[in-house]
């Protein structure tokens, strides 16, 4: 088992890492030392895989968990299904000793994660993420909400958890699309903080997609550790937290113009990131073979660096990513990056520049994208 | 004018008390360097009154501010009207900069702080409280939420205003029944904090409930000034400040168990303070003079000092103070007082107890009781 600390002063966590760390639940909640009340939150894919051993490990340890189980997809993530989580909570009882355990993937951790945030002015919170991108990207770091119709995670709040559990043997079940697109947070640590863990993966994508336990371990592990380090230099995000935004204005316009159903957000963000690198390329002297080295590192993972917008969609994608929190003064501003390992905030870009890079990624080249299912039907 | 400021270190705010400070809106937000966008929300009962005024305040320093009405009533205090408010300020594309100024009493005011804290996971926060309730309690201190079925304030945050503006001149225009309940939280300071001005109170209610300006100054300074020392002392209520909590275990429950209609927040809490001297004269000596002198000054300012429960309301008023927030372990923790300008937290009180003396102020005395149509018609 391996421990990453987010060092946060008193509010500080551990981060455990390993196949079977999911067990651990009990007595790691009881060695924080938890409220004896708790609510299990997880959604109908991954509750009748894990949440058995959940609440065993709970009941193991003295807890009285109740499990809250909501429909699996981004469409939960949104204020009518936490107020259903609010009304379980008040069913059962949870007092502000009591905590909140997610057993999930990002929706299911950021949905309950804003319930334990706001439930009773916020109560504790856990997080055990069964997916790759939610163990080395959305579990830890404190942001926590739910979606708008106007947007993604327009509404939310930052509460750190007090414990982490990535369960390695979960990721096991993970479908392979899914998977997929966790490794474009993956690639994105590469890109943005760490060149040697980006050649790393290049060397290593095919122990990774085949989810060799060895090479999972060190990746999650990597990811944690470099998120980590990033969250306690800025928890709130008032500086160099915005590069783990790499790729994400796109990213999250493009999920929230085609309404969170066609692109999963690795897959968003895959385009997102290849669209910041070659808008890095020309704002921020991002050497074209490294814009190249990233497309193709994604490509390798099977994830879309191509799509193809109608004038309407463009309009619409225009629209939404005016809407994203980083706007400050009405200019959308970009994370960019200088080179594989480095990246800045805070960069202006004219729409002109993103859609002229958005057109260039949608004259797709013949037989090489192996994502034909990923693409929106017009 | 005059100021009080709650002193939270990098997040002390100022409160400017006096008639006209509405008028400062715009000048004070610009002080306080907030961004350009805003919303101001208001209520079908404050807005048609008050709102022009502070858009124009706030239109004359530069702000862009979009106007968002909820209907007046303790049901707008709801996720449902939280939801409409998020989607008007995504709408207005409210940014992170931007801020919301509460415009109204306590409902608005909890119900616009919450939608602040949680709107792009917090932006700035600015008070106008229009009621005494408000000016001399709910506006200050950072508690904000909204209420579920099952509970009053289940849901909520921390956030504090960046300022709180208190105009006098908007108390002219408070329904009678309404200045009555507020004085309930004025009292509330005299019993938990302060003997002189308890006493000041006592000599005093002739002039107070004639609106007399200098009296009014001097009220709601003195609350503010009670207020601030204590949330200062104890931001998020470990401690200390669960003492401004003084009657509303039973309050809370009874508002909850008549849904928010029959009683008014300070009405109920009126009753629930009469109950908790009642409490502190058996488990924490408070003379019985004491509790005759609360009692008396309660029913002087025209509230309700007496409540008549059936079995089935007793009931369900037990199930609600257990589902209080400030229950720990399962028992019901009271806020006591030892004398008039004294209390302390964490009592446990056997329910039992509780419900002798609600019986005891079932059997109303002939006659004296001000209060006929506040009583719940069974």
């Amino acid at each position: 088992m391996r421990t990453v600390t987010v060092a946060l002063g008193s509010r500080s966590y551990p981060i455990l890492i390993g196949p079977g760390a999911l067990s651990k639940l009990g007595t790691e909640c009881a060695a924080a030392g938890l409220g004896k009340r708790c609510a299990v939150i997880t959604d109908t894919q991954v509750g009748p895989l894990y949440a058995p051993a959940a609440l065993k490990a709970l009941r193991q340890a003295g807890f009285d968990p109740v499990l809250i189980t909501v429909p699996a997809g981004e469409k939960s993530k949104c204020l009518k299904v936490v107020s259903e989580c609010y009304d379980l909570m008040a069913a059962h009882r949870l007092e502000r000793k009591s905590f909140v355990a997610a057993l999930g993937g990002g929706v299911v951790g950021d949905l309950a994660g804003f319930a334990a945030a706001t439930y009773l002015r916020g109560i504790a919170f856990v997080q055990a993420p069964t997916t790759l991108l939610a163990q080395v990207d959305s579990s830890v770091g404190g942001k926590v909400g739910v979606n708008l119709k106007s947007g993604k995670n327009l509404v939310g709040a930052f509460h750190q958890p007090r414990l982490v559990l990535c369960d390695l043997k979960t990721l096991a079940t993970l479908p392979e699309r899914e998977f997929r697109a966790g490794l474009a947070e993956v690639i994105k640590y590469g890109v943005i903080f760490d060149a040697a863990f980006f050649r790393s993966l290049e060397t290593n994508s095919n122990q990774l997609l085949r989810r060799a336990p060895k090479a999972l371990t060190e990746v999650v592990a990597r990811c944690c550790e470099i998120k980590a380090e990033v969250v306690s230099q800025d928890e709130t995000e008032t500086g160099l937290r915005a590069i783990l935004n790499f790729g994400h204005t796109i990213g999250h316009a493009i999920e929230a113009i085609f309404h969170y159903g066609a692109y999963l957000h690795g897959e968003a963000i895959s385009i997102g990131q290849v669209a910041a690198a070659l808008i890095s390329n020309r704002l921020s002297n991002l050497p074209l073979e490294d814009v190249e080295r990233i497309q193709l590192l994604f490509k390798r993972c099977g994830l879309p660096t191509h799509i193809a917008l109608r004038t309407a969609q463009w309009e619409r994608l225009q629209t939404a990513m005016k809407l994203d929190k980083k706007v400050s003064g009405g200019s959308v501003n970009f994370v960019l990056s200088e080179r594989i390992g480095a990246a800045s905030w805070g960069h202006p870009v004219p729409m002109d520049l993103v859609h002229s890079v958005l057109r260039q990624l949608g004259s797709r080249p013949s037989g090489q994208d192996v994502n034909d299912t990923r693409r929106h039907k017009p």
